[in-house]
């Protein structure tokens, strides 16, 4: 299944949801299209060193993480306490190596913690101060909770509170025309000796309960890679692709059933979620390095390029 | 797919791992077969009064956490700090609903707080003390953490800290001969109604680091359920069953290959998990009733019963 000589790829995303045309400024979608594409080129960059697809998204998330408009890292969304949850994971196709972490406080860069689980311990999924004293202790950078705070995220957290709801990732959008500053990222790549690799990060819904967790951190649900198939990172209503252990359907549906990429994203993403709710998206790539980017939702702030390309990126459908 | 008027039926298990022959006393035995004959009984109540299989595992599992001699609830095995972090899920197959909870402290019956999660919130996993507070403000029972205790397990305990290791459920066996009180449980059912459900509970692994998640809370990973094909609790190593996202992969088997509930979890258990170290079982059954209860290691705890049947139970292959 796999091709001999992979042009290297990336694809990646902010969050899904909806997102009105009309709604951003031409500066904020400048300011949107600007963080995407420099989170491709993060990426990008690894790939045309003949680096690996793990080293990819890693470095991609990380990019997405550090840039205050995308709900992961530094612009995370405010929990129910006012403080910052954040949860991450990462899969190498090659292995079906995984690693992540949930309800971190800490660590500046929770992809990079997914990762250290992975690659320095015994486990797979680790959670809460025990996640953040593990990642700490493997000498990773230590922010205050405060490092997470942005702006933007405050008045959007203060407006869900007096609304008494909880803001599912992009859909706050729809009642927070003023802010629209949150999403999920994640990103996935193909790297020249034809390996796969999968990673996202979130600081999950706006005003949710302290330690909720949705399906950025689950192995299956928002994060998948196999090289025998695909890798997925997933954005939307968590819960949902939880249930529907919705990024390992799509891989199973291709090994299984002989669906195509296409045929695969469409049965769930179009057709198995949204009965249940499961407004979102993915970003995906197979070996054969075919990038695809679906979601059921007004738009999903996304970008790809494979190496030497300029990266291309989009808000809207 | 389904069965028009299937026999209502219950199986579970109590972990598995290397359990040899000569291992344990008559005594220590017949105290494991009552354990398990009398969370069979207590699921089989549920189904022969009319209930539901999500009542029917719920109330298996509790039984089996209640129960010193298996590692969930009462009786669960010490992290590396010396306290309880206990895991649990639970899944509806009629309409995919789930609830997990990872890292509970103070809740006396993890399983319910799964269950409180799926059926009285917006989130299908919390974990650490956030989900403490959310099971005991549903009114669950609190324990102190030292109710978990008990003096097998604190031996355990302290032969794995002296080998500065840390147990994989029931394969301290092979080191701790002395004292074999370990291992997961799980409970699947079908119910008259022709729905399906599954449920998982356990305290991890021995010595682990605080935080630490493995398979036992993660739906697709060591606990699925779905009207369509099957519902599925499994124990071992945790961390190969959420890599491969076995519980799921089984179910996809069915429905995407159209592979029989036993060549499924043939293809799943005995030949992909092994090369990857995936040591353990699954308890499973499907909706025309088919119960199946293989593992690939040398003994699985492990019990099931047809309504208004004796129980059957057994430890070795």
């Amino acid at each position: 299944m796999s091709n001999p000589s992979p042009i290297p790829a990336i694809a990646l995303h902010g969050g899904a949801g909806t997102i009105a045309k009309n709604s951003l400024s031409p500066e904020q979608e400048k300011l949107y299209h600007a963080g995407l594409a420099g989170a491709v080129r993060a990426g990008q960059r690894v790939l045309e060193e003949g680096g690996t697809a793990l080293d990819a998204v890693t470095e991609a998330v990380v990019a997405l993480e550090d840039y205050p408009l995308f709900n992961a890292g530094h612009g995370a969304v405010y929990t129910r306490d006012g403080k910052h949850e954040l949860d991450a994971s990462i899969m190498d196709g090659r292995t079906l190596a995984t690693g992540a972490v949930g309800c971190l406080r800490r660590v500046r860069n929770p992809v990079r913690a997914a990762r250290a689980v992975m690659e320095r311990s015994e486990y797979v999924f680790m959670v809460g101060e025990g996640a953040d004293a593990f990642a700490l202790a493997q000498g990773l950078a230590e922010v205050e909770n405060a490092y997470f705070d942005t702006e933007g995220r405050y008045a959007q957290w203060q407006l869900v509170r007096a609304e008494g709801g909880t803001a599912l990732d992009h859909d706050a959008a729809s009642r927070l025309a003023a802010n629209r500053k949150f999403g999920t990222v994640g990103a996935v790549a193909l790297d020249r000796d034809g390996n796969l690799a999968a990673a996202t990060s979130t600081g999950g819904m706006t005003n949710k309960h302290s330690g909720r967790i949705g399906d950025s951190p689950l192995i299956g649900a928002g994060c998948y890679a196999d090289n025998r198939t695909v890798a997925i990172s997933a954005t939307g209503v968590g819960e949902v692709f939880v249930r529907t252990v919705a990024a390992h359907d799509i891989a199973a549906r291709m090994e299984y059933a002989g669906a195509s990429l296409a045929e695969a994203c469409r049965q769930v993403i179009m057709e198995k979620l949204p009965p249940l709710g499961g407004r979102g998206g993915i970003v995906a790539i197979d070996g054969a390095g075919n990038v695809l980017l679906p979601f059921n939702t007004e738009g999903m702030y996304r970008g790809w390029a494979r190496v030497n390309e300029t990266p291309a990126t989009a808000i809207y459908t």
